[in-house]
């Protein structure tokens, strides 16, 4: 397999992980690509006297060969060179990488030059700075992949906690209405193909969070759940193992997650606080639902360590190995 | 000190977790009293074989004189008793008994016959069946009190988190426009008030947690935090030691309450989802600017292990002993 990794924003940490992974990872069966900017990955390699032996490419027709010859070197494809690398800093022009490094490495996935996509942090403000007024990496992706409907799951190898957020980067007071008038029901069908699919889970065991606390109590605080989740569940009940909706805030002390295979939020923080908790550095951010394989760290840019060598690579590189995984699981063939 | 238990819904596991505790607080310095149905106390203690001597009073006359005599008694003011008890069953008669017992608690610490209360769980939506508009304890509690203005806080004795939220039982689209209508800066006053007179803290460092996911990434997902809890910190600091808005969904994982004496949420399960998964089976519920002591365990009925005898009484227990430690600090005159 091939793997492209994004460098995400160039003044957080992702190039340092990457980097950190890397040395994990080389010798292996896979070889693996940088899109982005080679004097970052320069930078970082030298700042933090990191062993790893970085080669420029500048198209991608050399991608296949460089790759194959030796994969103990990291060959990096230069999407955009900054004037300057300040760790921790916010920017425009890092931004701008950013984007065009995700661009890059997704066209790499599609034209199936690569198999997987893992992408390091991005910064959604230094991204609204460059211009752009999508500044997550799901809605880039839905945008790139205009027939596709991606799904943002975390999962973590180690409790095997999944975790699926049914609204993402909304603003709180805009995720009721979204909730009432969006297309549940083939979220979940999607959802539940893609765990076959990507996870080899025959019929997912699927748990709904309600949107109110103690889901609202029957009724006593909101009516979501009565009038939206409910019905949905019910609808889809011969089709799918589904349950809930469930009070939210006691379901994850409680452990019942260990029940199920998928955990569906309905908002960011519900599904996020609980699985931070439970997968602090080993979090794993899928995006189900796309014609390629995408994984990334569940972390962000992280300015505040950037540069320092402090980084913790472990969830990027679990979302690696998840990612080959992800991709060998797509080329099985089901048993008939 | 003499301590009272509100019984909560007596189909719940209540009855069964206060007689569990008895077991275990008897004999000490300090005596214990439940407001509610002796029918349904005697119900559960011979149901679940457990070895407490129940004595019946029916008038608050009586109550001074069992207490001091025997405190391996635990004696059951008689404020209501139903036609039958039935574990896991959802009933208006139970729904009322719970609020006459909350409403008997209440009366009783109000005129100073008992230091602190301690309420059992009950159900919201059997409150709601009994008729009740206010339907959880700390709304009846403001009612009851009308000059206070309640703060709902969770405690947990082993890992010290303490969460306090800033918006309760309010279905989820509600919040956003609470959190810009309501009188923040005295909430965050009064929370540190109380801290230093119940917990004895002396200037309690307060983390305020943002309402957008990321804390809005710099206004990118929603408003709240730019126009409504950045300027309240920035008029409070000088008063208080606060800081924030922080990005929720990584805060509890990466251990960041552990710097400070107190987390504010802005709504349930954003305190409540991290809570109750590092303290799942020893946190408490406090409400903080009342003129009484009250706790609570930080959990619910349990409908479904109602009368099985399989109920944990750890998190009343550790309610009970906060709820002593409360109404000790209270009495503490502050060193000058």
């Amino acid at each position: 397999m091939r793997i492209v990794f994004s460098t995400g924003d160039i003044h957080g940490i992702g190039p340092e992980i990457i980097l950190k992974s890397f040395l994990k990872l080389q010798g292996s069966e896979h070889t693996f690509l940088v899109a982005g900017s080679f004097k970052t990955m320069t930078y970082y390699r030298d700042r933090l006297d990191l062993p790893v032996h970085l080669t420029l490419i500048s198209s991608t027709t050399a991608i296949d060969e460089i790759a194959a010859n030796n994969n103990r070197t990291l060959p990096v494809l230069s999407v955009a060179e900054p004037d300057s690398v300040q760790p921790g800093s916010l920017s425009a022009e890092a931004g701008k990488i950013a984007m065009l490094s995700l661009e890059t490495a997704a066209k790499l996935c599609q034209s199936g030059m690569c198999e997987a996509l893992v992408t390091a942090p991005l910064h959604k403000e230094a991204i609204a700075l460059a211009g752009y007024h999508e500044t997550g990496h799901t809605g880039f992706l839905a945008g790139f992949f205009p027939k596709s409907s991606p799904i943002m799951m975390f999962f973590d190898p180690v409790s095997k906690l999944r975790v699926a957020l049914v609204t993402i980067h909304e603003p709180l007071s805009k995720v009721p209405e979204l909730i009432r008038t969006m297309d549940l029901d083939s979220f979940f069908l999607q959802l539940s193909n893609s765990l076959q699919k990507d996870f080899l889970i025959e019929r997912p065991k699927t748990a709904v969070l309600g949107l109110n606390p103690h889901a609202s109590d029957g009724g006593v605080m909101g009516s979501e759940e009565k009038e939206i989740l409910l019905p949905c569940i019910a609808r889809l009940s011969s089709r799918l193992h589904i349950e809930g909706p469930f009070p939210a805030d006691g379901f994850f002390g409680a452990g019942n997650y260990r029940h199920y295979d998928i955990v569906v939020a309905m908002y960011h923080d519900q599904g996020l606080l609980p699985f931070k908790v439970l997968a602090f550095d080993t979090g794993i951010n899928v995006t189900l639902g796309l014609p390629i394989v995408r994984t990334s760290p569940d972390h962000g840019t992280s300015f505040d360590i950037a540069g320092k060598g402090i980084a913790s690579e472990r969830s990027f590189y679990e979302a690696v190995l998840l990612a080959l995984n992800i991709a060998k699981n797509r080329t099985t063939i089901p048993a008939p």
